[in-house]
């Protein structure tokens, strides 16, 4: 049973901790917060030992009824390995601490790429995390564009990607980001900075990125071309490899679903936790085959879709399960591929066979 | 136990229906919907019987796997009553279908008041409806106002009741829905109708709304002043009585829940079914008194908040419960004031004690 320290307990730290906590090969042994807040009560109600990163502010946490566990440095200290889920470029700060215990950690994609030995996708890079100290889970964004990649390279082999990155502004509970009405270059630099890092899972892979703002919270949404080496002789073949991958979620044409909006309603429908969606949202309908180019739409839940690849990680780090294995499990344990929105999906083949 | 049809499964009949199977008393005997899209393959992946409110559509619903159970006319005469959640206006056009079956029906907020005998909060109205046939529930924002005006007028007396009712421009789903970026007096005629509305509910009380929409889809907040007949000795008595109340939320200082995201992002950490947020929801720093005129901001869940108070109408309808008796018992079965968001309440109190 691996003891997995949670430090930082806000939108990926809670989500992670809660799918740790479903594994049955590890558990939280606690979680460190900064501030005596909404959450940190939401921490202390699921039953997670608290720990404080701010020692001098014990006070205001048992104030709330919040009885800490300790310090930050207790938490280290007891963990098997670190999940490092505090804001970007903290973590990088965090790493000497984490060396000095000799405790194994893991970092968010929010942090340079050489915070770690390793940037980790489950499905594009397991082994090459296996045994490694420190790891990197690369960004929401970077996720998605590397499990969608991944079939596409295996298949058909990929002369270049382009992508167009529509990102939310803030999440939903970031009442302070902005804009509030306009579309930003951002950055303004082309390419931005998410090719480079999806090429910290793909060196080889030849990827130019743009980088908007809008004024949402819910989910990214991605423009993406795809140049093929081979041409697959129709673009259903290009539909279904998508559509057997467990993280990639294939929208049908008939659900009605037209936005991140009518995505997050479904996922609340289907019972998720916190209306997670861990999957890539590909809209069927948007896949398009133009001679070698590919084109497509996806949504990119930036509060859940590296998620399962932190469990993937934690399970790369301890080397005990294969990348085979550990996402088969990570997928049963949260209900990846085999919910209510895969029911939907299984809808849709019935239906393109009747038709 | 009541058989309960749900004709109109949308954002309000889902909810209502999976309210009304949290219940000991009563069950569902299906749902009606229009279109075959993600919410009905979601009606009947929840086990509900799905029936046709357009029979010419079979077929679609067949194509994606849903086997209806019936036309909606069959629906009405399988149930004992019928909750109306269609669309507002749609509500009364079906009253016939109902009386032809003489099958008692509730009807939502979005109706005019003619559509039934009693406009019904549980709170303040529960045995004007105790065996009528036609109940209707008063929307969102009037049921809001309802709940907190009650424990005011029943302890200091009311005067006036002014209030200005900031109102989210759509539900998450509404993707067509504006405004986008603009702050719309609407109804620009004052007193709006949501005014008139809590006079369906309370027939003295004197009171006179403004009401604007704006480009959030989360939550309605209120800003709400009160004039009373007499002056509490001091707003901590208000407060204390306002905190009695099971369907209002106070949000204590130290939570840094400063919006209607964090209250969501709140309610989703809760575990709550969809993030739901049924009760009015109220800045405890808010609450202000100035002489007679109190003052407090609350958040409103469109949703949600008439949920609870839709399964309370069913039991004043039936007339197997009062009204007492049938709060508690949808509170319980709901986790209504009993669930962890009441656990962060009960905190504040010990963190007030403690100063």
């Amino acid at each position: 049973m691996l003891r997995v320290g949670v430090n930082g307990y806000g939108t990926i730290g809670k989500r992670v901790a809660d799918a740790i906590r479903a594994q049955p090969d590890m558990e939280v042994c606690g979680v460190a917060k900064v501030s005596p807040d909404y959450v940190a009560v939401g921490a202390a109600e699921a039953g997670y030992p608290v720990y404080a990163v701010d020692a001098d502010r014990a006070d205001e946490f048992r104030s709330i009824g919040i009885d800490l566990a300790g310090t930050v440095d207790e938490l280290v200290a007891a963990s098997d390995v670190v999940v490092d889920a505090t804001p970007s470029g903290v973590g990088a700060d965090n790493r000497p601490l984490y060396e000095r215990h000799d405790t194994p950690a893991l970092f968010q994609g929010g942090e340079d790429a050489t915070v770690a030995e390793v940037s980790f996708n489950a499905r594009a890079n397991f082994d090459e995390a296996t045994d490694a100290d420190y790891v990197r889970v690369v960004s929401c964004n970077t996720t998605g564009l590397s499990r969608f990649v991944a079939p596409l390279e295996e298949n058909y082999g990929i002369e270049k990607v382009r992508a167009t990155l529509v990102r939310r502004g803030g999440d939903p509970n970031q009442t302070g980001r902005g804009p509030i009405n306009d579309a930003l270059p951002d950055p303004v630099s082309i390419p931005s900075h998410h090719g480079p890092d999806v090429q910290t899972v793909y060196p080889e892979l030849d990827i130019d990125t743009i980088g908007l703002k809008v004024p949402t919270t819910m989910m990214h949404v991605h423009a993406v071309n795809v140049t093929l080496d081979d041409v697959p002789d129709d673009v259903s073949d290009v539909r279904d490899r998508l559509r057997a991958e467990d993280r990639l979620l294939l929208i049908p044409d008939y659900a009605g679903i037209d936005g991140a909006g009518t995505l997050k309603d479904l996922a609340l429908d289907a019972g998720r936790p916190r209306g997670d969606v861990w999957e890539n949202c590909i809209w069927e309908e948007s896949i398009t085959l133009e001679g070698r180019d590919l084109y497509c739409m996806q949504a990119i839940h930036q509060e859940s879709d590296v998620v399962p690849e932190n469990v993937d990680a934690l399970r790369a780090i301890s080397g005990h399960l294969t990348g085979p294995e550990s996402r088969t499990l990570t997928n049963e344990t949260l209900g990846i591929g085999l919910g209510r929105l895969r029911g939907r999906e299984d809808l849709t083949l019935d239906r393109q066979t009747a038709d």
